[in-house]
């Protein structure tokens, strides 16, 4: 259960600036299916406008990182932070990008000991060498 | 200032099994650079051994996910852990793998996507999309 | 499911420490709704006295902050923590002190965006300026 | 040390988008104090813009809820996360929109408690009740 | 529902790298149920085996520490991550080392007490005393 | 730096409610020594009393768990909650209450395990097992 109503499509047609908000991601992703991130953020216009827009430019527009690492870098983000509903949104785009089963699993150890190595540098409060300065 | 004490070069010369770590260290990296973390971690040979051989496994061997790939996932953990040591480390790691600026733009507009996305879904408590089931 | 029992009326009036707590959560609230929060902590009568008695001061007692504005403080926290239970219920609680949906839309932007920028310096590792010294 | 460059104010005036936005920051503050963030920012220009343009709209433009408690919501977020950078600078923007020592200790009593029964409810895995469904 | 597949004990019989740790897994519990956890990790034999092989280093051979206190220390780390999965099965583990209810009660009271430090020796900046320093 | 100030023994000797915690601190502890958590506290009162009178029942009555266990779980919240202050106070408590080397090895080892498998379990979304319920 969420503590928002998710919009129907119905509801959606009904309300100009949600709509055209959900025709772009329609047209921009060429799927009919809009999920639920969306029919969550369509209670707070304001904020669904901005979300989309800025999602919309950071990763679906061509950029210096192509679009599996980008998924990956947002997926590794999801996971740190225990998202539920963005591990399960993100590993399915990941592989709608192309992310193969040994990537995946690739993916899993870097997370695996990225995570161990924070906790190990963390708790013995390791100095930053002078050398990784900029 | 750390909670261990970190081992200088002729502490090391002194401890066989520490030694050998650092040894294959600089072979693997081909660099006579040891970094901090690992003249912590030379408190705990069995640990030090453990952590050197999982992470020479998991970043150095070619696999299915290119050195670049792995390095940002490995960043974006450590920014979201907020892992000071770890982040200069791994951003160090990035640019010595080929990150360019353009390249870290692009991370830093995705972790802040991903973040920001995260708390919405979890504050909405959106649930997961049939579709995205596998 | 809970890793602990969650404690029945009936099982509370057997008992009566956490009887006393039960009846002085719905005094206070002017309810007899007790949330399964406290029916989880009735397990441990040290912790659910000590965790009542300290909510009760923060959270009831009329203090600078007004209650609103310390629900929302709440709830951001339980959100940056992932705590499921704790977004549901907080959330409620906002809505109960009459949160609108103008205010919960702000709320969602605003945790946003600390995420976002918060994620942003410490990738970028910025240093404290001193003008925000004390 | 960070892990990008800080532009001073030099280096600001020879690129114009990025002095474009340091102006609009200086014109919507009123005060000649630029600090580091957008010092780290601007070596993103694309990111430094879109940065300051939801910040702007999310944090100055007058809405639902009164700048302080958005401040505040804002600095909750930035602790739970363990910004040091945005602790500090959250925590002088609270004070500039006027917040008393009484209500930093208030705002103070609340993370504490939230952090407590957010371990808490994970802890024990609290099924919500349904009485919080939307 | 999980991100990847669950594998059945038929799947685990035809595939041999999986049943050689799916045995050990058993032989070392001497126990006949194996939880999700490996079956996920089932997908990733490399990942599977180093798991495992670390796990079974860590958490089952004699040491320093007793095998309880080991599991509270895996438990906190488990709650402040938010890993819901984690809770449930550490929870379970350290009942089975002996955990009686008035140790969950002091455990559960002392990350209350952690977490609520945390947040407000962030939240004010503390700086570390000097006689912490090794 | 800090975001509070800093009290002084003279600061604290003018406040009669701030000097009776620290005086209740030096006695409890046996130690002239109070450290900088309290310093900053001190600035709170009602904060101060309440966070102090929890952490002596907390941590210093004699309970079903023994005090360095009770240490290392404080500290291993502290490491995933990123806290600098808190992890050198709490690896010095530690050892002040009696922790080797060897088992501050374990410990490390058992938290980089930990946070290892919670972000494989996450990532994977593992669903709990039946046999885990209460």
């Amino acid at each position: 259960m969420s503590t928002v109503k998710l919009w129907t499509d119905d509801e959606v047609a009904l309300h100009p600036r949600v709509k055209a908000v959900f025709d772009d991601i329609r047209a921009t992703r060429q799927s009919d299916f809009v999920n639920n991130m969306w029919r969550a953020l369509a209670n707070q216009p304001d904020l669904l406008e901005a979300t989309w827009a800025r999602l919309k430019q950071v990763m679906t527009v061509p950029s210096a990182l192509d679009p599996l690492t980008k998924e990956l870098v947002y997926l590794a983000i999801s996971t740190a932070n225990s998202c539920t509903y963005c591990v399960h949104s993100h590993t399915a785009a990941a592989r709608a990008k192309g992310m193969t089963d040994a990537q995946h699993q690739d993916f899993l150890a870097v997370i695996g000991m990225a995570m161990q190595t924070n906790a190990l540098a963390t708790a013995m409060q390791v100095p930053v060498d002078p050398e990784f300065q900029v």
